[in-house]
């Protein structure tokens, strides 16, 4: 019981209301003095799946107060760039700055657009929020979560054109509309067919910046997200037996992450050479003797994304050493780039650390990182050709990787942020951080 | 037994190899006769879920000439166009003309695309295909099933530009680029960024409408999905009772379009007043007396896509008069609007006829109906606005319906296609075509 729980519930601890701190603190005396007794057996029963903590129950949501200072902040930046409107289909950024998503409303021919636009109040200026709905489904369009107050649903009918509705809440002198990145061809084409003279193009980084940096209350939740994933992969590994599907420990892995309170678990498994090809193989290899096993996994919580891989063994695993080169030499290259991250690094640098650790190994074939938040992979990216420099509020996944087709793959992800002091922190960090050896992960 | 099973037969016998008809034949006297024999036992029996006959697996996937053929149609139409490519993400537009969607690579921040190129050969113009693919992926790239022979795959390194190596194949001198207009506009932009003196902008009715008309091979396909949608819709209505739930009913569903052998196969299904809304309320309502229950459901068979709604009524159930005469008004509607659909109609007169035949009701509150296709939705559009001619080949939904909120919905739905003669057929012929009544589906 060296690990795990007792962290896990120190973390639980230290974000209890006030009241509940002393009750918690001890019932955690009371269950470190149970499990100094009863040691071993509850070892086992303390990582079965179905009894994973729900290591997050207590963070809440982002807040209403949270979203409307989102808006406000891009309301400004709208401003100061002379447009007039920002506007996302459902997705990751109207998540952000509207709390719905694809998982509220699907993506189909009919256009569903979230508008911000700014408003100048006195000497503040203001966001308004409008969604453009389909008329005929407006009243499901109003069931929509939006975290916002006097939300105009601009309601547009079958035989009319969508993008002329949209675009007619612009002001009479119009600056440019800029949409989200994600946004289909399609749209953008209607809405500047919709009104030639106004330039509708894709955010500039004056905007994307705004959701790249996390404010606390998004690393508190990515923390928790990531955390109970690391304890999930290291529940299912106890369970795992050699002759295991991959797609069996995959079914595990889901269980494990819906029980421990996160949302849409899934994992890549792989087995032996199948980890060569960092996305997969499409086979379902059985588990042997001689092979690793690696799950990559990313969860939700609260709409925040986890992405942890671990590359690990059984008890009784019988990896050939120079596999086990392999493991050390990755696990070295990830201790290596975290070193190399804080505030003012240019990204492209932490990608060179972690393969200059590896010699430049051309089996490590893909980039170091990538940004997370709402999307499991988000801007911007920790590659050899990125010149963004690293912020208080970025978080990168940090997940070097040796792959040799047809022999053995080896990947090792945890992500990581950059403080208040711009200093790098892996957001696995409460429940131990890194990987200790392909037996303790 | 007076309808369904054997035309389903008649169905498959027409589409099977010349050897085995006799024996087909032979099969469907020796059913007709036992059918006659134990009448009511075998109707029971017939329709039940995990009876419903693998309606269509005598049909082949669309042929690789096919595919050719597509791809030297594309190339001309781009010569025309002075165009010197044309670009797809994983969706519809590559599985038309590549054989590989979503379904086989996920969207993700790392562009893979679809480009074909043509090539004057003599006087023949040929299509070559390209697959722009992250290089570390190359090797689950090449696993993509791409119709076509001497595929080159352009591989691009983690930190380098994708799009200057996707328009790196363009000729010195290139004509414009044209992409799918479901492409992402972060692709679009990006493309656009890597070679500033070529316009790319999304596909023009030219190259639309190569998709939009449907190949003899491809209403084949549909007519069959359609077909088996509407005998899993029969047999479900026979096993539903008052009091089951919407999600119940609806997982019957799943599963006897899967038992149909149709793929991914799901259905909106709402009871009584939850029907009102068109696309659904999220309750999980239970089923009474009173009560229509409304299916739409749609399947797969080899990418192509079935859409059939059918408002149903149980053995027992007391349906309001005035409920009644909806259904009447919808289905005559129904009527009303193919009869106006033959080559060389423009689609907004058809929407037209559906909704005079309601007295232009208010609650008759979405457009008439969508092109069909590789996606349940597609262009073009059966709705007030549209300009669309009529075409041999074009296939479209023909679903009026009647909405009052908190009280009733009937949306009625079968998809026609215009013939070689330029008539109006119903995809769903094969088993009937529309209802007949609520209780006769």
């Amino acid at each position: 019981m060296e690990k795990g729980i007792p962290i896990a519930l120190e973390q639980q601890r230290s974000r209890a209301p006030q009241g509940r701190r002393l009750a918690t603190a001890l019932s955690a005396l009371f269950f470190v003095a149970l499990v100094h007794c009863v040691h071993n057996s509850w070892v086992k029963a303390d990582y079965d799946v179905l009894r994973t903590p729900k290591h997050c129950e207590l963070l809440s949501p982002i807040s209403a107060n949270e979203y409307e200072a989102r808006r406000t902040s891009l309301a400004r930046t709208l401003v100061e760039l002379n447009a007039s409107a920002y506007m996302a289909e459902p997705g990751a950024s109207s998540l952000f700055y509207g709390n719905f998503s694809q998982a509220n409303w699907g993506h189909s021919e009919r256009p569903l657009l979230l508008i911000i636009t700014p408003h100048q109040n006195g000497d503040t200026i203001e966001a308004k929020v409008s969604v453009l709905t389909p008329a005929f489904e407006a009243t499901r369009a109003k069931m929509l979560p939006v975290s916002a107050k006097g939300v105009t649903f601009i309601e547009w009918a079958e035989e009319s054109n969508p993008y002329e509705h949209a675009m007619s809440i612009l002001s009479a002198t119009p600056g440019s509309v800029f949409v989200d990145g994600q946004t289909r061809n399609f749209i953008v084409d209607g809405l500047q067919a919709a009104h030639p003279q106004v330039t509708v193009s894709s955010a500039p980084y004056e905007i994307k910046r705004l959701r790249e940096r996390k404010s606390p209350a998004e690393i508190e939740l990515m923390k928790c997200a990531n955390e109970a994933t690391v304890l999930s992969i290291r529940a299912v590994r106890k369970q795992l037996h050699f002759g295991i599907h991959e797609s069996t420990a995959g079914a595990l892995m889901k269980s494990a992450l819906s029980s421990a309170g996160l949302k849409d678990g899934g994992c890549l498994v792989l087995f032996g050479e199948n980890a060569a090809l960092p996305h997969g193989a499409g086979t379902d290899r059985t588990l042997g003797k001689n092979d690793f096993a690696l799950f990559d996994c990313t969860a939700g919580l609260h709409g925040y994304k986890s992405d942890v891989t671990r590359t690990v063994a059984l008890d009784g695993s019988e990896i050939p050493d120079d596999h086990l080169e392999i493991w050390r030499q990755v696990h070295t290259a990830q201790t290596e780039a975290i070193a190399t991250a804080h505030a003012g690094t240019i990204a492209a640098q932490v990608d060179k650390a972690a393969r200059a650790s590896l010699n430049n190994s051309k089996h490590f074939t893909h980039r170091l990182g990538h940004g997370i938040g709402l999307e499991v992979h988000e801007d911007p990216y920790l590659n050899g050709g990125s010149k963004t420099v690293l912020e208080t509020g970025h978080a990168f996944s940090n997940e070097p990787g040796i792959y040799i087709e047809g022999k053995v793959g080896v990947r090792l992800e945890d992500c990581f942020y950059i403080n208040e002091n711009g200093n790098a922190i892996f957001l696995t960090a409460g429940v131990g951080g890194k990987a200790r050896s392909p037996w303790d992960p």
